[in-house]
């Protein structure tokens, strides 16, 4: 089978995109079908070898951010959400890709350390099911002393004062039957941890049995390090019935606190995982549960519930001449022309609908009573008077031009950018049954000018 | 929220794995759940931090190249299969990943020319809609000229010659009725592309109209090219009913090539596309078709049927002592012990089974019965005399030894094993349809020390 000539190597090394422009709506904002999210100018055959490049940048970003923001919509404000899905990412730089955009959608952490070390993302994580089990027992651990959080004093020997507090939750009427002997490996692995992060200690408490070994593992550390005046972080659930456990945990912290007097050990932190997604985050809120972060790996990174945004790229206009593709499939057809969009707000703030004109068109104004029709079907039209105008389409790469162009702003400003774009968005555009859809419309004169163009690019049937 | 530590990134620099030894089934290999794909041995903590970027390479990679070999089992091996996925992938590298590792599972060629460049895939596209919609009309085609193929004449105006032919063919019977007037912009590009590629001419016929336009253009094109010694390589559908435009092409080609004795005409190739997955070709195959090959992007590298694949680390052994986790579900207990693993192949070549032992047992022998156990089911059993043995880790990494370890193939070694591997599957173990499930099972020995272990680690519930 052929190979490309090696001369078209050679050419791409000396593309020339000095007169190439590219117009794009905002990274973080809210869109929709039909909407350009880019406009590329310059010579078609350089713009043509911009295709795929932008294509494959833009679609996964957009579906994953996306599939992050919905389970942010699901998980609501006050959880922690934390990606994990670097190892069922298309590869390294999927998982980078991954956890990039998943931060912008409204995440709050990863556990990806490259993605935290190269685009500043908060890490958050916890040792692994290996670690646990990599232990014997906590005679295993020789360096066992722990200075206090104060740096007043030092715990020689922290391994007997976590067996001292286990010994003493054993004999409260508080954990009486909940465990017998607790298991050893676990316990080293955890009193180890702690040893090192004693201010981040986060225990995976389901390697063995989370109410007979985990917890009981869990809060003889936290009560050790609760001496020494350090606060345990929490535990993280990774199998079993999540919301049944996160609320037999609960009653333990709480009891904790109220036996022994711990200000705070009942509101230790509940991290849940395993195979989470947008519908179990949602059952687990209607039934009720008690934890307070969620990690979500698989069905995040690879957007199980639809792998795949069908974004394309479409020819609309050249040498001034507006082009358009037909389909059978009206949705396939593409929107001719050199266009502006603006998103025109209402007097409450919400967006109202989406308004794409011909270039030369005069915008629309607030205050201003203007048409707004569906591009395709005919009777669907209203007029619209916007309290405010945004135009979306920012130029972001302006060939040898000096006129201005956008900035590229932080990846923080992109996620506020986002937060505060979904927040503009009507309730009822957002809810996950039967949403309301958000209007897209074209101008008057371009609704005109799209069907002028169609009827006479059409072939005329013929019945026989 | 706290990151990590800088000093953390100054250790990963200096990280040692001259103790490590990577164990791996080779790259190709046909594999089953529970057969560990590596053994990876080491200092715990250099091994632990090899996990994450183990797992990520492994489970895109494996699951990408299963479903580009479950497209080829159905498609059948005279088709071929084109990866046309890099739009869909997440991000460049993973298009990259998507590309290498369907050319392993058994695709022919890939549309991604960076992949191509890099691995030596061999490259297979269209052109473009856009580059269709880009034209007006042949009149734009200033450079008209086009050597015959033996380089002995020249047609100065190659752009009249295919005017003619579409001319001739309107005129004739055999297509009259089917086309009045094609479009000008399509022809243009035809014969514009034809120009540039003669020896590679294969147009995207469905911009407009497949029947009306895209098959008279394309038919006129390769008409003029045949005149000169050139051989158009086809047709590509990207939309509509496949079966059926693939029929009507074909048809419509051997008219042409009877009525104006065009050797070969008939056999043109016809290319299909279009959200293609491995329902849509078992779909066309039973309804028939004249298809020769499929483009297959979005539903191949996303694996939209099943996007994640869920390989994860166990540890199995530290300091010679075996570990296990343990867990409610029986099919994520892991399997104790640095163990060897053997393929066993029967008379009719096929792989019968795969058996894992401990590292000390005696391993299977050739024409020696020997006990395979299931892992956890008491009562399935049964015993093998194996024609053939193959030990399924090889050595990749061996730290500071001198020992010998495997060669790293060459793509196209990695692909040819993956083929034969699958050559040796028994067809009831592959069909597409309740499928005989293959048998992974371990020795007597491991088969007894699993469930001694089992035992002594899993807490004794109690009853009250």
């Amino acid at each position: 089978m052929p190979m490309c000539e090696d001369g078209f190597f050679d050419y791409l090394r000396e593309v020339d995109c000095s007169n190439v422009e590219v117009y794009a709506v905002p990274e973080g904002s809210v869109v929709f079908p039909k909407v350009p999210l880019m406009r590329v100018e310059g010579p078609v055959s350089i713009v043509q070898l911009l295709e795929t490049p932008f294509v494959n940048l833009v679609n996964y970003a957009s579906l994953v951010t996306t599939n992050a923001a919905r389970h942010r919509l699901v998980a609501g404000k006050s959880k922690t959400l934390l990606e994990f899905g670097l190892r069922r990412a298309q590869g390294p730089d999927g998982g980078m890709s991954a956890s990039k955009y998943c931060y912008i959608g409204g995440f709050d952490a990863t556990s990806n350390v490259a993605a935290g070390k190269l685009f500043g993302i908060p890490l958050r994580g916890t040792h692994s099911h290996a670690f646990v089990s990599s232990f014997m027992s906590p005679d295993e651990i020789l360096d066992r002393a722990l200075l206090s959080h104060d740096g007043s004093s030092t715990c020689k020997d922290f391994v007997r004062l976590v067996q001292s507090w286990l010994s003493k939750l054993q004999r409260t009427g508080l954990l009486r039957g909940v465990f017998g002997e607790t298991n050893q490996s676990e316990l080293a692995a955890f009193t180890s941890y702690a040893l090192a992060f004693p201010n981040d200690f986060l225990a995976l408490v389901d390697t063995y049995d989370v109410m007979k070994s985990g917890i009981p593992n869990f809060c003889a550390v936290a009560l050790a390090l609760n001496d020494l005046g350090y606060k345990a972080r929490g535990i993280r659930l990774d199998s079993g019935d999540l919301a049944y456990l996160s609320f037999e945990a609960r009653n333990i912290f709480h009891a904790i606190e109220k036996e022994f007097n711990v200000a705070g050990f009942g509101k230790m932190t509940v991290t849940a995982s395993n195979d989470l997604n947008e519908e179990t985050l949602d059952a687990l809120n209607k039934q009720g549960h008690e934890v307070d972060a969620f990690g979500i790996g698989t069905n995040l990174v690879t957007c199980y519930a639809q792998p795949a945004l069908g974004c394309v790229f479409k020819l609309v206009e050249i040498n001034n001449q507006p082009r358009i593709k037909l389909s059978e499939d009206v949705t396939k057809v593409s929107i001719p022309c050199k266009k502006r969009i603006f998103r025109l707000y209402g007097r409450e703030g919400y967006a109202l609908v989406d308004i794409m004109t011909g270039e030369n068109e005069p915008p629309p104004t607030v205050g201003e009573r203007i048409l707004c029709r569906h591009p395709f079907s005919e009777s669907k039209r209203a007029y619209v008077v916007p309290q405010h105008v945004e135009e979306l389409l920012k130029c972001y790469w302006l060939g040898n031009s000096s006129k201005r162009r956008e900035e590229l702003p932080s990846l923080e400003k992109i996620r506020a950018r986002c937060m505060q774009q979904l927040e503009q968005m009507r309730p009822d555009h957002m809810r996950r049954l039967n949403p309301t859809p958000y209007k897209v419309s074209v101008s008057g004169k371009l609704y005109d000018f799209i069907h002028f163009l169609w009827l006479s690019e059409a072939p005329v049937g013929e019945l026989q």
